[in-house]
C-alpha cells in the first residue's frame, strides 16, 4: 500500500499533543465531578428519527449502512452518528427515567460527528465535554447559573487563555420579535443566527424574506442584537427600543438573574450579549456561547431546553453547557500555545547491559512501577551511549544502570549528566519529573 | 415522541455502572502508562480500502454516508467506522512515521464498531483498551513478552477474576500444516478458527473442503489443536505428531520463548494453547487470547503482525494485545459481580435553608471543592427532611447545614445519623468516602 494521507476534518494528534488533550480532558472531568456531575456515556449512534427532530442540522448527519446489509436483520438499519451530546442525552433520560434520580446531573465527554465542510475550528469528528441537569416537570433557573459556574471553573483550571461566556435568552428575542409584530419569530431567530455570515444588509434581507418582517422591524431586530453588557444594564437599553411583550419581560428577568447569579461568584466571566442565537432549534430560554477573546472563535455553548426530553405527558426540562475540546485544542495547537514537558509517560529507561540480563532489568522496572514511576526497559542491549540517545530522543529524563556501581545500581539524569547510586525499592524522581507537565506557553 | 427503546448490540450503562467502567478504564490506563506506553487516539473512520485489506471482517464494517451527500465535496465519501484499533494504528504509524520515535509504544482506549449479530459478549459498539509496540524493519521477540506482562499487570489491578492468557504462534500452525503437506495453510487456519462453532466433525469437513486436506491430514490438524501446557512441555507433544518443517521449528522456538519469558515474571497467567487461531488475518506469529476462566468467553486478544504497517520498502512490524472492556464489563454486570459504593461522585450535599441563602450555600460548596471534596448544593430549599432524603436516594453520604449550630456550620453523616460542627475550610471526610469505591463482589 502507499503512504496514507490525512482526512480533511478528522483531526488526529501527535503523541505529545495527545498527552496535552488527555490532561486537559482529565482536569475538566475532575472539575465536573467536584461539582457533583456523574460520568455518563451514550452509544455513538441514534435512530435517524431522533436525530432529525431538530430540522436544520439534518444535512450534517452521517448515516450508517452495513457493507453487506442483512435483510433478515434490520435492527441496525436507519442509524446515524450523533451530531452533539444533548440529543442522545435527552433520549437516554427518557429511556432510563425509571432508573434515574432527578434532578439528574451528568457530564459526558465523547466525540460527535457532523458532515460539515471543514474549516478552521470546524471538524467532522470532534470531542465535546458537556454537563447538563434535567429535572422532572420543572427545573429552577438557578441550574442555568450552576452549569455556567461549573464550566467556568473547569476552564479556569486549564492552561488556556481566560474565556468569556456570552449569554442571551431565546425568550428575549422571541418576545421582542413578537412584540414588534413579526409573524414568525422562529424564522427571525434563524435569520439573526446567520448575521455573522451574511452581514447586516443580508440580515435585513433574510428577515424580510423568511420571517415576514418589514424593513423597520428587521432593523429593530438588528438593534436588539447590538446590545451587550457585563451586568443588568442591558435591560434599560432593550426597554429603550420601545417594544413590549410578556415573553420579553420573562426573558429579561431570566437573563438578569443568570448574569447577576454568575457575577456574584466569578467576576469578568459572563456577559449579556443579545446577538447570541445558537444554531440548534431545541433551546427555549437561556443560551450560552463560550468565547476565547482574541481568537475569534466560539469554543463551546449551550442553553436551556424545556421540551427536548418529553414523551407523552412526561416532561424533563434541562439546561447544559458544552466545551468544544477539539476546537479549543485545534486553535491553541495551531498557535503553539500549549506545551508538554515530554511526549511519553515514561520517567525512567532501564538500560540493558546484554540480552541475558533482560529479566533482571525487567525486575528493576517492576519495582519502580510498583511505586508509581513509569518505566520502560531498553528495547535493545546496544552500547550505553546509544541507549542514552534513545531515551533522549523520546524525552525520557532518567536512565537506570543495573549493577553499574560498586554498591549496586546507578541512575543518571540525562539532562544534567548527574549519575548517582540508587535502589529501585526506594529511589524517586523529583515530583516535577514524575509525569509529563502541560503548560500554556502564552504563545 | 414515544419512549425510546434500547438498540440491540449498542450497550449503554446506568450511572453506577458507568462509574465502574470509568474507574476500570482509569486503572488500565495508569498501568499502561507505568509500562511506558503513550496515550493515542485515532479518528473513528478509515477509508474503506484500509478496512477491507483484511478480507474476512469486511461484512461487518459500517459504512458512512452523509444524509445530504455533497457531490461537489467527495472528501468524506468511502469512509467506514473502524472495527478494531490495530488497523487504524498501523495506518497512523505509516502516516506519521516521520514524526514518531521507534520503537513506538502506544495505548489506545476507544470504541470500535462491527455489524455482527448481537449475542452475549458480542456487541456492535464496544470499547477496547489496546497496547502495541512497533519498530522499523525488525521487532525483537521480547516485545511479545512485554505486551503480555503489561496486559496481565493491568488486569491484575482490576477487581475482576484472574485471567488466563492463552498463547499460540501462527508459525507453529502454518508450519505444521505445511509439513503435513496441506496446500493452503491459510485456509486451514481459518477452518481451525471455526472449530468452536462447527465441532470436530465439521472441522474435518471444512479442512478437506476448503484447505484441500485429506482426512488424515485434517485429523492431525485437530490433534495439534488439542495440545496445551503451562510451560514448554507442549514442544515434545508437537514433536510426537511426527511433522517436520522449518517454519514449525521457528514457531515452536518463539512460542517457548514467550511462554517462558512471561512465566519468569508472573506465574499462572500464560498457557501455550495450540487451539488458538484468532479470526484476524493480519497476525503472522504470536497470537493471544485473554480468557476469563469459568465465564466461557474471551475478553481480549492480540498478536504479532509483521506486515500490517508497510508502505513501499518501509516496514513496521508490531505486536499488541487488546482488553475488551465492554465485553469484560458486560459479562460481569450480567452476574452482578462488580459493585460501586455510590452512583454519583458527590460526597457532600449542602442543604439550602431558603432560596435567599443559596449564594452562601454555593460559597460553602466552593470551599469544599477547592480541597477536592465533590459537592453539590441542594436543588431546592425544601424541608431539611426532604433534602436529606434526596441525598439518601442519590447515595450522597454527607449533608452540610450552613449556620445550623451555635458555632457555625454542621455536617451530618446520613448513614449513621451523626452530626457535628464543621468548617468548610478544614473539614474532610474519611478517605474511603471521598470517591465512589468499586469492588468485585465475588458474585
Amino acid at each position: 500500500m502507499t503512504t496514507p494521507t490525512p482526512l480533511s476534518g478528522f483531526p488526529e494528534w501527535l503523541p505529545g499533543q495527545r498527552i496535552i488533550e488527555q490532561q486537559i480532558v482529565e482536569r475538566i472531568r475532575r472539575t465536573f465531578e467536584l461539582h457533583g456531575f456523574a460520568p455518563l456515556e451514550t452509544r455513538a449512534v441514534e435512530p435517524l428519527d431522533q436525530l432529525l427532530r431538530q430540522g436544520e442540522t439534518s444535512k450534517e448527519v452521517y448515516v450508517l449502512r452495513r457493507l453487506q446489509a442483512d435483510a433478515e436483520d434490520p435492527s441496525d438499519a436507519g442509524l446515524g452518528l450523533h451530531f452533539d451530546l444533548t440529543v442522545p442525552f435527552a433520549r437516554y433520560v427518557l429511556e432510563h427515567a425509571g432508573k434515574l434520580q432527578f434532578p439528574f446531573r451528568r457530564y459526558q465527554i465523547q466525540p460527535a460527528w457532523r458532515g460539515e465542510r471543514p474549516q478552521e475550528g470546524r471538524y467532522r469528528e470532534f470531542t465535546q465535554a458537556d454537563i447538563d441537569v434535567v429535572d422532572r416537570d420543572d427545573l429552577p433557573l438557578h441550574h442555568d447559573v450552576e452549569v455556567v459556574l461549573a464550566a467556568a471553573d473547569a476552564l479556569a483550571g486549564l492552561p488556556v487563555p481566560p474565556v468569556r461566556i456570552r449569554t442571551n435568552n431565546r425568550k428575549v428575542c422571541e418576545g421582542f420579535y413578537r412584540g414588534l409584530g413579526i409573524d414568525d419569530p422562529a424564522a427571525a431567530l434563524r435569520a439573526v443566527d446567520k448575521l455573522d455570515k451574511v452581514g447586516p444588509d443580508g440580515g435585513v434581507r433574510l428577515l424580510t424574506e423568511t420571517a415576514g418582517a418589514t424593513e423597520a422591524q428587521a432593523k429593530a431586530c438588528l438593534s436588539l442584537g447590538e446590545i451587550n453588557a457585563p451586568d443588568a444594564a442591558f435591560v434599560e437599553r432593550v426597554r429603550a427600543l420601545g417594544v413590549n411583550d410578556p415573553l420579553l419581560d420573562e426573558g429579561l428577568a431570566e437573563l438578569t438573574a443568570v448574569v447577576e447569579g454568575v457575577a456574584a461568584h466569578v467576576p469578568d466571566v459572563v456577559v449579556a450579549d443579545l446577538s447570541i442565537a445558537r444554531g440548534l432549534d431545541y433551546y427555549t430560554g437561556t443560551v450560552f456561547e463560550i468565547a476565547l477573546p482574541g481568537f475569534g472563535l466560539a469554543i463551546g455553548g449551550g442553553g436551556r431546553y424545556d421540551n427536548l426530553a418529553s414523551a407523552g405527558t412526561d416532561r424533563y426540562p434541562g439546561v447544559g453547557i458544552s466545551i468544544g475540546v477539539t476546537r479549543l485544542l485545534g486553535v491553541l495547537f495551531a498557535r503553539d500555545a500549549l506545551t508538554v514537558s515530554r511526549p511519553v509517560p515514561t520517567c525512567v529507561l532501564v538500560a540493558v547491559p546484554d540480552e541475558a540480563s533482560r529479566p533482571g532489568c525487567d525486575r528493576v522496572a517492576t519495582a519502580l512501577r510498583r511505586r508509581g514511576i513509569a518505566t520502560e526497559v531498553s528495547p535493545s542491549a546496544a552500547k550505553f551511549g546509544k541507549q542514552i540517545r534513545y531515551a533522549d530522543r523520546r524525552g525520557i529524563p532518567y536512565v537506570w544502570f543495573p549493577g553499574a556501581g560498586d554498591a549496586g545500581d546507578e541512575v543518571k539524569d540525562i539532562r544534567s549528566g548527574d549519575q548517582m547510586a540508587a535502589d529501585a525499592a526506594t529511589w524517586s524522581p523529583p515530583e516535577a519529573d514524575l509525569h509529563p507537565v502541560v503548560a500554556g506557553s502564552g504563545g
